[in-house]
């Protein structure tokens, strides 16, 4: 039976997570593998983490050298996150010819053109399924399960922190500041949220999927952000009084006039599979030519949900001889003849503020009408109190530059104040 | 570049569909894949289906031997369906050491320790990713994408017809005949529907799946399976009251009694993840010790999705060198000291006609005590006309044998007459 050491690096939540599912299945693999894994490294600064795992003294590595010359180290599991230590770690794991499984998105973002060369030069496999939906093996899926297909679209809720708060908005009714509160205080959010909040983190994974899914290199710097920061208890309850769930979605497209890559909240119809998916489960939703549509869901982070997309890559590192690299030019940046679409074409849901007096309607509709923007739905809120009226409206699809000078006009007018815009997605 | 030439055994829906994938995205897996795949033999009786295609004449083959003779030939796809003649062609083109990539589940099901054998023999691959639910890789995540995990549950819409006249029937009120025939009319169900409606063809298709998440061999009379056919929309409707909504669902348990394995309509809470998988759409919800829950979705069905799982299986094979088989025994029969469980535990849904007469609950849960049921959730409904009423139930989990028991119990009271039985999951 084949024997296979493996070391990692970092024993935080989804190290420890890796290291126990390891542990505890060794025997199973064995039986349904066909081969011997076994932890004979960890790189580990805390001995409390070592500690608790029972991890014996001689598999305690003192420094990255230690490990990657170590001979009995086939497979390095880099779980440490960030881009400084992290990179340079791998790195000297893909130049020592180790095989390299890692869950870090950052790192696989902003490097891959980096580590996938230094791994070609050293016949190292790269494998990263970790990287994006934790346990959902949505990369293998992309590389291996519907790789005969065009990708038209991809569409995902790939962020479990802003997944968990807009689901408590949607259902409890609570602000945005009060759940994300609460899911510091049970640890769904990090103290700082900002790479979750903001939308970095969906962007990392967006880069990267989309990547592998249009067969070119998406960087991070073309896809188009925003967070969920501004989403108001408002919106969420007016978007579901016309048949809408609020998602942070992330998006990709491949069309005719190029890629489209974005990450932002949107309103998606109730009945669509993506609106289900709650609390912090992830799905990707997929459209190819062939296969139509398709869609992953599962959990998208979690010690356990993670380290089964790190088992899952080792045991398939362990079980096939060759390693595989991108077929397209992987360079830090997008390739030259390669369009991307900033100008993108979405439905657009607005919450205006608007003077109730006769006359106005009209000329809002006047302001849509000049730039080609057509209704299809709208509700008017009376507000008796001080004689304004809540204007709530869906477009059909239009350009986001449309929708932006729209925007502008209407509150140039100063009948109107606009108090949210958000994407409308079918 | 390597050069992969494919031979297509039946050129009907699927085999068709196949074709036109290979011949239109040629240059696409030149590009994406990195190996030219070619056509260069197929097997059909119907000249009609080989001009409809623009099939050159040198490429159609007039038997199976000159298929699995020319050298040209590395894969050879079977679409034939059925046991008969395709269980031969495979055999040959597996013993003249020819990759076979397949989409018949009767055959996989029932023959697949014979196909592996003389796949192993000849150091052929075998793949059957469109076997089961069309273009959703089930097959590739249970190898490659969540094999780090026990699997401990699996339940799976993996019928389309049903699922389409189950979805009719709870969306339209039509009754099962009207919807089976406008189904039929449609091309969704067969003439003899027999093999969807009874559950065969999900059955087939959860023996494959069983034996690979469960890592032994689940032969297909190891199969609970109870069929759609007395479905009526009295249930559906009380069902719906009560937050259901009714499935044909493909169960596999493996629990400390054993593995379980049933296929037969269930009533599942509206909020789960499959009740939302309508019309011809198709899904597993798998459990996993590590990854914990996941599930895929897509269209289990046509050409094109179902072609896209055998042309993504030919990518598979033509992309990597080693051929992979069964890390269990695969024999015609389950192994010895593997133990089935019959007597399953389930919650059930039961709907009675009773007497509207003093004392009668009290006798009926009598029945129930006796054997342990305790109610979860009752509804009684007043029939006037006749001093009849009609009395739904649903219990808490309880064993099928104790269920049984108490049903006929209650038949033999001559109080109440048992008019369905349904099981309902959790």
């Amino acid at each position: 039976m084949k024997k296979v050491g493996i070391a990692i690096l970092g024993l935080g939540v989804v190290g420890g997570g890796t290291y126990e599912i390891l542990r505890d299945h060794r025997e199973f693999y064995k039986k349904t593998q066909d081969v011997d894994l076994e932890v004979v490294s960890v790189l580990e600064l805390r001995r409390d983490r070592i500690e608790a795992l029972g991890i014996p003294e001689e598999n305690v590595a003192s420094n990255i050298a230690e490990v990657v010359s170590n001979p009995d180290v086939n497979i390095v599991v880099e779980v440490m996150g960030g881009v400084g230590k992290a990179r340079e770690f791998v790195l000297d794991a893909l130049n020592a010819g180790k095989t390299v499984v890692t869950s870090n998105k950052e790192l696989v973002c902003k490097y891959s053109h980096e580590l996938e060369r230094a791994a070609k030069r050293h016949n190292a496999g790269l494998y990263f399924e970790a990287s994006c939906v934790g346990g959902v093996p949505i990369i293998r899926t992309l590389l291996d399960g519907v790789q005969a297909n065009h990708i038209s679209s991809m569409m995902g809720i790939i962020n479990g922190t802003t997944n968990y708060i807009l689901t408590k908005m949607t259902n409890d009714g609570a602000s945005y500041l009060d759940v994300l509160k609460e899911a510091q205080s049970l640890g769904y959010a990090e103290a700082d949220p900002t790479a979750d909040v903001e939308g970095f983190d969906a962007a990392y994974k967006l880069s990267i999927l989309s990547s592998l899914a249009f067969h070119t290199k998406v960087p991070f710097s073309k896809i188009f952000r925003e967070g969920i920061t501004t989403v108001t208890q408002d919106d969420i309850a007016y978007g579901k009084e016309l048949g809408y769930c609020l998602k942070l979605l992330a998006i990709g497209k491949q069309t005719e006039e190029g890629i489209e890559v974005r990450v932002h909240p949107a309103f998606i119809k109730k009945e669509h599979p993506l609106a289900s998916v709650n609390d912090s489960f992830n799905a990707v939703y997929l459209t190819g030519d062939a296969v139509d549509d398709v869609m992953l869901y599962g959990r998208g982070a979690g010690a356990l949900p993670t380290g089964s997309a790190i088992v899952s890559d080792i045991i398939y590192a362990a079980t096939h001889s060759e390693n595989k690299y991108s077929t397209f030019k992987n360079n830090a940046t997008a390739e030259k003849d390669v369009k991307f679409v900033s100008n993108f074409k979405s439905a657009y849901y607005l919450r205006l503020t608007v003077n109730d007096e006769a006359g106005m309607l009209a000329k809002i509709a006047a302001v849509f009408g000049k730039q080609d923007i057509s209704i299809q739905e709208m509700v008017q809120k009376e507000n008796a109190q001080d004689g304004k009226a809540t204007l709530v409206l869906v477009t059909h699809a239009t350009r986001e530059l449309s929708l932006r000078s729209a925007v502008s006009k209407i509150a140039s007018l100063g009948i109107a104040t606009v108090d949210s815009v958000l994407r409308v997605v079918s």
